[in-house]
């Protein structure tokens, strides 16, 4: 049988080599104080690339750019392009034509054509690229071109505080294997369906350009879709994957695609909640699961009305067990409960499905517990707590990731820009 | 021709008398250092009463008990109790025990019926009132009535820090002249939809019970549903309108009904306005006006979106006319857009229509024009600032008042309960 070892690793140049995939990340000047600014990422030959992007409908040029690209073919591609300081939204025709341009250079440089490339952009709205710094930024990340990630990890954060990586290796039944890994950022602005958001996810695998979509979508819906720091949506957000069949592995069976959905998921996941942890000013990292839901989409909604509640996380962020909260986001969440039948835990378990010693119910069919006020404060003060609200109503059910709302947050976000 | 004379007054023990109802508020013992936490209105002859609540399926034991008694009969009360320190929100039958007891007890001190006396709550959810100190808070309030509104406006604040009270008289042509007076309390778990709002209305104007459900719910609509502070919702929140007739003035034509109209909006637009400036750590009022939506509700579904985007509430807070937030905010509502066609202007005027010299355009057809800088980041740093978005697709347009989000605002929430 086959065997799936997996292996995440946070800190910087832990992803393995990729089988013909090099990357790099440089400084071209977009940042202040030589911090690395912009990345690229190669692949030797042509590879498929799948994407998922921003749902809001202000889409920054890149954005526009890539998705244009991505629905005229999905094989052949060899770079992506990312740059930080600059999101290139806003920004009329020129965006466009500086979008063009940035992924033009890079096929001059690196020796392909220029619709081989992909670009992405983070960093304030509303501002255009400034040519010359991303020009000598493809200058010099063409040239410095290996296998070591962080760098590029590091290139392409905003107010993240450190870069986030993940890779897992698959090895099929047959002996083959191959490997999954990705870099995203995050930090602020996001909130469920892709926002500010960036990832780039690489494979050796072979992959064709369906299961590579339909892949890229399932991963995406239960990871990157599941988390919200503050409930803003980006106009850049974008998730990538890009498979250039270098391994030789391809899925020819049933069992082999669910094994690389599986691995595909966890490098999601990983790469998500390292997001939701290194969100701006959090102190704290929450699990909201709701069950009992008269569907999956209506617990979606609980749980995400419940994540996004300003009252909700600063209560987090107060250490206060302040369930009414909690209930009442759930009762404005545009879902039909019934109030009575409520029933609400806290754990510091992060598996919610755990209800061991551990938890504590502290509402029971709509009214509070006797329960002991200390553990709940104990509880709601460690530095990862799951919620897990129970309808009553069906067999729904959803989970997403959040945190508090902290000063910093506010500190963070009242001067981004200076 | 008939005039309007307005009067709104914001401080302690302006509102003038309205014939044939009495107030107080006391110190029951809810709240500490005895600070007034109990309100008693009593109109001495039997008024006709309108009620809107909150859409919050978790709604507390009080809600139901007046949405009840309101939905058997309009007419004859005579009462209305007001506590603050306690919700009396997912309590259970304890909490209709409990809400129902008041109004007992209440009409058993001044003399009716306890089905003609509505109860009102708010403070934290889940805990049972302390009946004891709601009977000696009844006990002080019923024997102390007086003419005073300002120790009922002060009685049912919560994080609010100041009382809010509004009230205009109304000359009719025939010289026939009435009042309309109100309070309110909001603060936090502020959003459209009637969310941690308590007002009661008074008018000694004579009204059926169809023109008082008509003249409130129009009011309601565009005051207390058009403010957002923090986009929660309560499971509390209560407007009533009670209608003595003691003035004898009856609406006999159109247009005494629309001068009620206008001056019943006048109130409760003072009071929802005030409640958005007294909100929990605000340091800025926010106008958001949406035009050229495909119609209303699109409007309105924008500028809900902007005014409860805390990356938007946090740039304000930091005087950071980050523009690029209030578009992508604008993009994610949900409502079909063109991002080549919006317009966005600012200015430090309460008017909105008033584009005049002091306004300045940011962003013309979806990109940056060359404004100052310096004049945006004045008029941004402004007490009051009024944001206006034009979409470019119709004529549906909106207007909602929020505020900005600061640390103060994260202080007074993490915090709320100890």
């Amino acid at each position: 049988m086959s065997e799936v070892k997996s292996s995440i690793e946070k800190v910087n140049g832990f992803i393995e080599k990729v089988n013909g995939f090099k990357v790099v990340g440089v400084h071209a000047g977009l940042k202040k104080e030589g911090k690395l600014d912009f990345a690229l990422i190669v692949s030797e030959t042509p590879a498929t690339v799948a994407g998922v992007f921003t749902t809001n409908q202000v889409k920054a040029a890149p954005v526009l750019v890539d998705m244009e690209r991505l629905a005229k073919k999905q094989t052949g591609y060899r770079a992506v392009a990312i740059n930080t300081g600059c999101a290139n939204a806003c920004t009329g025709q020129q965006g466009i034509d500086n979008a063009l341009e940035t992924a033009r250079y890079v096929a001059e440089k690196i020796g392909c054509a220029e619709d081989e490339v992909l670009v992405l952009s983070t960093g304030v709205i509303g501002t255009q690229l400034m040519m010359e710094k991303i020009c000598s930024g493809v200058d010099l990340a063409s040239t410095a071109l290996g296998d070591d990630w962080s760098t590029a990890a590091q290139a392409i954060m905003t107010t993240d505080t450190r870069p986030k990586t993940a890779s897992i290796t698959v090895t099929k039944a047959d002996g083959g294997h191959y490997t999954i890994a990705g870099i995203s950022k995050g930090a602020g602005m996001i909130a469920p369906n892709m926002a500010t958001m960036l990832g780039v996810i690489v494979t050796d695998a072979v992959l064709s350009p369906e299961k590579a979509s339909t892949a890229l979508k399932t991963a995406s819906e239960g990871s990157y879709n599941r988390i919200v720091i503050d409930g803003d949506m980006s106009t850049n957000d974008t998730v990538l994957l890009l498979a250039n069949g270098q391994s030789g592995v391809e899925m020819t069976s049933p069992e082999d695609e669910k094994q690389f959905q599986i691995a595909l998921n966890k490098v999601c996941v990983d790469l998500a909640k390292a997001i939701v942890r290194d969100g701006e000013g959090v102190t704290k990292f929450i699990t909201i699961t709701v069950h009992g839901a008269p569907d999956n989409e209506s617990a979606r909604k609980i749980a995400n009305t419940i994540a996004t509640s300003p009252l909700v996380k600063t209560a987090f962020y107060g250490n206060d067990a302040n369930w009414g909260r909690i209930i009442a986001a759930a009762g404005r969440s545009g879902v039909a409960l019934d109030p009575n039948k409520l029933t609400l835990w806290i754990s510091p378990s992060e598996q919610v499905t755990d209800l061991s010693n551990d938890s504590l119910m502290l509402v029971s069919m709509g009214t509070p517990t006797n329960y002991n006020e200390a553990r709940a404060t104990e509880i709601i003060s460690a530095p990862s707590v799951v919620v897990l609200l129970m309808c009553g109503l069906g067999d729904g059910w959803a989970t997403v990731w959040t945190c508090d709302l902290s000063h910093d947050y506010v500190s963070i976000n009242g001067s981004y820009r200076s």
